[in-house]
């Protein structure tokens, strides 16, 4: 008995309109977990590499975790392709109710192939599953689209993962939106679902999953429950959001703003979390068995109408729309995180795109003609709420800067390049490599390219991150400013923590320890489980996606940060500071050491071996 | 607080007569946790490298753990020193009473540095020592020198960790013997024990070492002792001691027969287990709060007279000193075990030497005339107990078999080589690599050479061992006889947990398992510690012995087999069975990758950065 899983997978070839279901043997979920395990796993072994992202060939993967329908901040699934952004491996982790209503409906991953003739949606009901006409959706925001769904089959109660204009657009970095209020945002997976010519993915469940040791699980469900008020981060997480630290980051000069020229904003106590719960805030809003609700949901009236439906912008979405295009205008900030959710565009590569445009206009490379009149100076709100819709549908300018910074850049020509705030051609997120230093070497070799959702470990501020390393043995905290062995020690580990966190799938913001968490794990699956076995299959996680991306051709010269970092801050509480490149280079080397990569960059035979994944070798 | 530790290590320099003590800090502790932790940190602290092993400058280091003194089988300590066999790390575990009695005495190691003019003997009590005069004692064996010891001191409860003439006479493979009936066996340590005029170190001890949950410690003690009996490998060795399997592996063809010509001996039945417990077993003895009580306490009379205080014979000794010699006699093989006892002589490099020193005789390259008269055939059980005295008192061909048989084959010269069946120059113990390949793999790479106690991975009939290794995430059984990569990364894996014993220092045949140790490291110590971070406690010790050996300028070349392991067995069930030496070569370079070597087999800086002990490079 296979407890914390349903034990199949959905697979749909759209081509041929063929539904089918895996059922791999209780080892394959004992090796990957899920999410990203499962992800890298299927796409190595289903992709032979060199394929376009945009083509039917493409492997689209919606995958869950043991954690995904449990009773503890359950309703997380991860979304992953080869990224149209970046070539490589791409994946995003996304929250809400949906992937614990796939578990609920029977499923623990959908693999989609192939291509629709015209547009479709899936509809997936407690173990069966049907393709559906989707062209009365084509076209439609989010939230028609949403409402269309649940009307038709008749049932408020469906949940829906979809694609709004710029998934059906093939913007580059469209997401996947669940629930209409969270985004599996990055790396393009909403791109190809509309190449796929899938609109959605609606799913309805009865059937909980069966736990091991429901009591076990209850327990600590109600553990977070009784205790998250007590943990600093959850706590501040409930009542301020992720964009709580925002002005204290500014302050201490890691904001990124006006692309990434300057670490501190004047605008910032504007567009703070505190600004948010006294200005926009209607409610908070959360994930499936989450007490902590750390999202905002907010409502502004004219001339915005944001409707609190596509629920609130997150730290990252105001930094990106916010700070870093030079914006203080909140109301503005959420119109765009709005538009973003009903047209489906990731913030943080639309707000970054926008702040690229910006600097080109700045430095004259972009001129009015260009942009279709738009005055595409920093701090104009008003361009950038019109910029997100002429992306999404890929209108003027829109059209180009839906490719991303890499590509709109190669268009400008003009030195533009210079302003491309990306790595692998994925657009950077809000955390300063000059002030977070060993965020940067985790940018520079992330498998999807510049990503900050596994190398937080320079936030030793955080007691959450400080307990995660001394759970893992290390017990010296180090500086933000540190570029030493002994910092991309920190690194590794906890990146590899993080990567189970993913296929879990499990919330961050979750305040359990890494021991509760795995005794989470036994209590969902009923394996004996330690920490070596779970860091293993990180391990395993940074291993195959790297190996993926070597198959489509990158080298350690895709492992990199932009060299604006290298240039010291003019201003702010970081003047004079800027990352050592040959420091970097190092940590790099250092890094791929620790991993067992050879010094191109190459998971080493004896590294798969042993970690039990020879046959990535071959793939 | 620190728990389950005293937080003080004995520093006695014999040269100057100065005796102190050193109080690490915590970290230290929680980094090396203890046993070979402490001794490998230690030896490369402390030494520049090249020094003579049997010089003053060379440390003798008796390092307890965590486990040592806790009421669960804690008897057991490790004893650590440059090795005067094979001029590389030395060390070697020891069960009985002595190492709680030390724990209990106020000190959670020993370092011996320097040498005394005269013989003299270490007096610890309750936090204080003394240095003491042993000229008395000198010449002794070790009952009479414990009887004289507990005599002067007026206490029969103090425990003795000696060395009888062979240490005194700096035979290379002394060893030092607690509490008459266990042996710190391997590496010579009684060698430098007696290079140091150190006799004895006697102990006593009245306050137990503090444990942080005595209650969860006590209960898991009690589980042991209600449960062994169900454990098969626990209940047989209980039952039949470490004989038990003899008669099935001289079957199976896997028992060392005549310096490992063969693999199954006709007189197996004399003197397996089963024949101890019939002919000459009086009881059976064991160590400090352990059930288990695996050790034979055996009596002969006449002609051998065999006094039980000095124990009896374990499986490495019956194999060594019985099959390996090609001799059925228990009686003699009883006596000779006797004898190993009180002259302090590893019993596994004894037998080897005199069995090398049978097949140079029968090949003639040694005659009468060198041996003093002494027919040295296999099967000559007399020869063997004289040679035994021999080889403790230095005298006519013991002499040179005293230096083990590296140094004898040199001496005796006429291609000699082709019989000593060593590794860095320890003498090979009685697991046959043709037979039990992985350990062969395990031989070739370890530390100390040849040396059995971290590589029993290929033990997968044992149903701890497969438990064990599932425990590390590997669920797949595979062959004794089988060199894939797959099983390199169980003999990675398995050694690492077994570096982990050795470090607490806790014995192999508790049937705790993984998680029930985990449980009582927390239990006495009161870290919260998992799996992670305790298998890299044991690769600190994998690195930092191999940086131990390359500094004495060990090379690949040090790691490998004795080319009789390449022709295949002429007879017996494993007829045609032999090492692959290019499947042994590829396992090795495969270890050297896995455990983070570079094809050199030197540790890499990043391996050393990743473990945190970025000084080894240094050292």
């Amino acid at each position: 008995m296979l407890y914390g899983y349903n034990g199949k997978i959905l697979r749909v070839d759209l081509s041929q309109g063929i539904i089918s279901a895996d059922e791999p043997d209780e080892s394959f979920y004992q090796h990957y977990i899920g999410g990203r395990g499962f992800i890298s796993y299927f796409l190595l072994k289903e992709l032979a590499g060199g394929e376009d992202a945009l083509s039917p060939k493409n492997r689209l993967i919606f995958a869950a975790g043991p954690v995904t329908g449990a009773p503890i901040a359950g309703g997380r699934n991860s979304v992953g392709a080869k990224s149209p952004l970046t070539n490589g491996y791409g994946d995003a982790e996304v929250g809400g109710y949906w992937g614990a209503e796939l578990k609920q409906a029977g499923y623990d991953a959908i693999i989609i192939e192939g291509k629709s003739e015209n547009p479709v949606y899936l509809w997936i009901e407690d173990g069966k599953a049907e393709i559906r006409d989707a062209r009365h959706l084509w076209g439609k925001t989010t939230g028609e689209c949403q409402e269309l769904i649940q009307k038709e089959l008749g049932d408020r109660g469906v949940r829906v993962a979809q694609i709004g204009v710029a998934g059906e657009n093939q913007v580059r970095y469209a997401c996947v939106i669940n629930d209409l209020s969270h985004a599996a945002g990055r790396t393009g997976m909403g791109a190809v679902m509309g190449s796929k010519k899938l609109k959605a993915i609606a799913v309805r469940g009865h059937q909980k999953v069966a736990l091991s040791d429901a009591g076990a699980v209850n327990s600590l469900a109600r553990w977070v429950r009784d205790n998250f008020k007590t943990n600093k981060l959850a706590a501040g997480l409930s009542e301020n959001g992720t964009a709580g630290g925002l002005t204290a980051l500014s302050t201490t000069g890691g904001l990124p703003t006006r692309n990434f020229q300057q670490g501190t904003f004047d605008g910032a106590d504007k567009i703070s979390g505190a600004a948010i719960n006294e200005n926009i805030l209607v409610e908070r809003g959360g994930c499936y068995a989450c007490p902590i609700r750390c999202k905002p949901k907010v409502a502004v009236g004219e001339p915005y109408n944001v409707d609190p439906i596509y629920g609130g912008p997150e730290y990252e979405t105001i930094a990106s729309l916010g700070s870093n295009c030079g914006i203080d205008n909140l109301e503005a900030i959420a119109k765009s995180n709005e538009m973003c959710g009903a047209y489906g565009l990731d913030t943080i590569s639309a707000g970054a795109s926008i702040a690229f445009a910006m600097e080109c206009f700045e430095q004259g490379i972009l001129t009015e003609k260009d942009t279709g009149g738009l005055k595409l100076n920093f701090g104009n709100a008003q361009a950038m709420v019109q910029l997100i819709a002429m992306i999404a549908r890929r209108e003027g300018i829109g059209e180009v800067l839906a490719d991303g910074v890499t590509r709109a850049a190669r268009v400008f020509g003009k030195g533009a390049e210079d302003f491309a705030m990306h790595i692998k051609g994925q657009e950077l997120p809000m955390h300063e490599p000059r002030y977070k230093q060993g965020m940067g070497v985790g940018y520079a070799v992330s498998p999807t390219g510049a990503d900050h959702c596994h190398n937080m470990h320079d936030s030793l501020y955080v007691k959450r991150v400080r307990d995660e390393l001394k759970a893992l043995g290390i017990f010296e905290p180090l500086p933000c400013q540190d570029l030493s062995a002994a910092k991309v020690r920190m690194l590794v580990y906890g990146s590899l923590w993080r990567h189970v966190l993913n296929c879990l799938v499990s919330c961050v913001f979750v305040p359990l320890s890494t021991r509760q968490i795995t005794n989470l794990i036994e209590g969902i699956t009923g394996w004996e489980v330690n920490l070596w076995e779970l860091m293993k299959v990180g391990e395993r996680c940074v291993a195959m996606t790297r190996a993926f991306n070597i198959r489509e051709g990158m080298t350690k010269a895709d492992d990199y940060l932009p060299h604006r970092f290298f240039t010291p801050f003019t201003s702010g509480p970081l003047e004079g500071v800027s990352v050592d490149k040959g420091d970097l280079d190092r940590a790099i080397d250092t890094y791929y050491a620790m991993v067992g990569w050879d010094k191109n960059g190459v998971p080493t035979l004896a590294k798969l071996q042993e970690l039990g994944i020879e046959w990535v070798a071959e793939a």
